[in-house]
């Protein structure tokens, strides 16, 4: 018996970081998944593999710990602590595979904790509903990293589009948004933790100056909510514009970011800015008509996905 | 006889195109000039010539008009402009020469008209003074351009740094403000009508979004205010990114200077941004110890000028 499950990969259009201070932010599920199977192990042993990611572990299900057999297990301490939550302990044999590159701002460990625990409960003929499961991937996230915020978890359970309001109430979007993206991402990685940091003392610092820039950000997504609503791509790609520059005025902007920005536009995009909290990890660009340019030009030097938003979420199953 | 004098370029430190909105902006001039030399020419025709910029132009000063000898004269519109109002039409050889970027946003037209008008004052024995010089250089800037702002040829006759005000008045800064600056630039001019028009529309499309957005650059001014007169090179570092981020806000940055102004921060400058109208011209970076570092990583691909900012101001006399 094998249960497999896939959750797919999310990007924060518009209000990354004002969201921290309570502004509104518009997210959604991606076209792009973490795939997991999970089997029985005949050799008294638990072992994850996987062959994209490129690395491989023995698994120490009980005490949360693993023995490398190679390469580098960037996403697993989200496993072990859905296995400690989840699992009996008895030996398994876990696949992972990852269209969704790790570290990169796009929620590759909410995708995998989603996909990890659905398997799991498949695996145990345990019940659960994408409430239950949203939830427990949310705990899962907050064990491992300290503070998490349930936005990634949720898109990547749920899939779709989602507005998330200042009263923290996630409101579906119930159209089809099917603009083409293209993202790109660097191998420097951003650390989310710094990055609200940072932009906390920046603000503190410089209140008057730093202090209606949030508030222009929550006014912003709300015109980005109105443009979705109106399949307005020329309207979200000038949002996105001046997202972006709140985010360099914030300071999470970096060399190579603002390179894949810059270049994106140049190329043809109508929109470009970081996805999530900067300092490294991803960008994303609107590019109607314009996704082979834009996805050259920024291949010339950095890395690319060609993304959409999906509404589907985590989907799982058992095959006997 | 031989008439001679020259002008200081400027550099805009804080609040271009906020300053339209009537914010506050501080702007100074810096140790790099225009110079010109003004002597009777024999030969029955005026003559310009330009070393460094290579051209060379046979002036008709009467009708503000010119045949080109050689080169582009891209500067000659203000200099026959000052021409028409000052000379009597005799026969002269007119030298420029320039340290100054044509084009770069950092006042090479105002410096060139100053010092023009200077020269020409010294050679027809006109008295003049500074009030009565910058006056007349601004109404050569606006015949020739439109709509001019009094600052470039204000800082350009006066020299040192000045705060200009909500209500327009200007502030010379009583210190020595000596900090080290690389300015780098491409060939890509900005066009700043455009500029200002652009952000112009994009505040009216997303004014909620934006309006707070200039009033942020204004406060963002005075606390540069502060830290100059403080000579906190730190804070007024982070200003400058806060500022640069702000610029980007307004749309008005480049794929050029987005690559410069990152360059720098990476090469150890404290604070990098787009000077003047943006679209084009020129970044400025604060980097006291980091000139050689900065001014080398920007030379990579674009140009550089290492600067300070200079109380000297225009200067003039005449050799027998």
């Amino acid at each position: 018996m094998k249960a497999m499950a896939s959750a797919p990969a999310k990007m924060i259009l518009f209000g990354e970081h004002s969201v921290v201070y309570g502004e509104p932010a518009i997210a959604g599920a991606v076209n792009k998944r973490a795939y997991v199977e999970i089997k029985k192990s005949y050799t008294g042993k638990s072992t994850l593999k996987s062959y994209d990611l490129n690395f491989e572990v023995e698994l120490n299900t009980k005490n949360k710990t693993y023995n490398l057999i190679k390469g580098k297990p960037g996403i697993i301490r989200y496993i072990l602590e859905a296995f400690h939550r989840v699992h009996d302990h008895t030996p398994i044999t876990m696949t992972l595979s990852s269209e969704i590159p790790i570290g990169s701002g796009l929620g590759s460990s909410a995708a995998v904790t989603v996909a990890t625990l659905a398997a799991l409960y498949r695996y145990h003929n345990i019940r659960f509903n994408k409430k239950s499961l949203a939830h427990d991937a949310h705990m899962v996230e907050q064990a491992v990293q300290g503070v998490a915020s349930p936005l990634d978890t949720l898109v990547s359970t749920y899939g779709g589009l989602v507005y998330l309001s200042r009263s923290k109430t996630f409101e579906p979007f119930k159209i089809n948004f099917n603009a083409p993206f293209v993202v790109g991402y660097t191998t420097k990685h951003g650390n989310t933790g710094k990055m609200v940091k940072d932009v906390r003392s920046l603000k503190n610092r410089n209140s008057k100056v730093i202090n209606p820039v949030i508030t222009s950000m929550g006014h912003l997504t709300n015109y980005g909510k109105q443009a979705i609503l109106k399949q307005d791509y020329k309207k979200i790609g000038e949002l996105m514009n001046i997202n972006h520059g709140f985010l360099d005025v914030l300071g999470v902007n970096t060399v190579e970011l603002s390179r894949m920005v810059y270049t994106a536009r140049e190329c043809g995009a109508i929109g470009s800015k970081i996805t999530g909290a900067g300092g490294g990890g991803s960008i994303i660009a609107l590019c109607p008509g314009k996704v082979k340019e834009v996805a050259e030009g920024i291949a010339k030097e950095d890395n690319v996905l060609k993304v959409n938003f999906t509404k589907r979420g985590v989907s799982s199953k058992v095959r006997m």
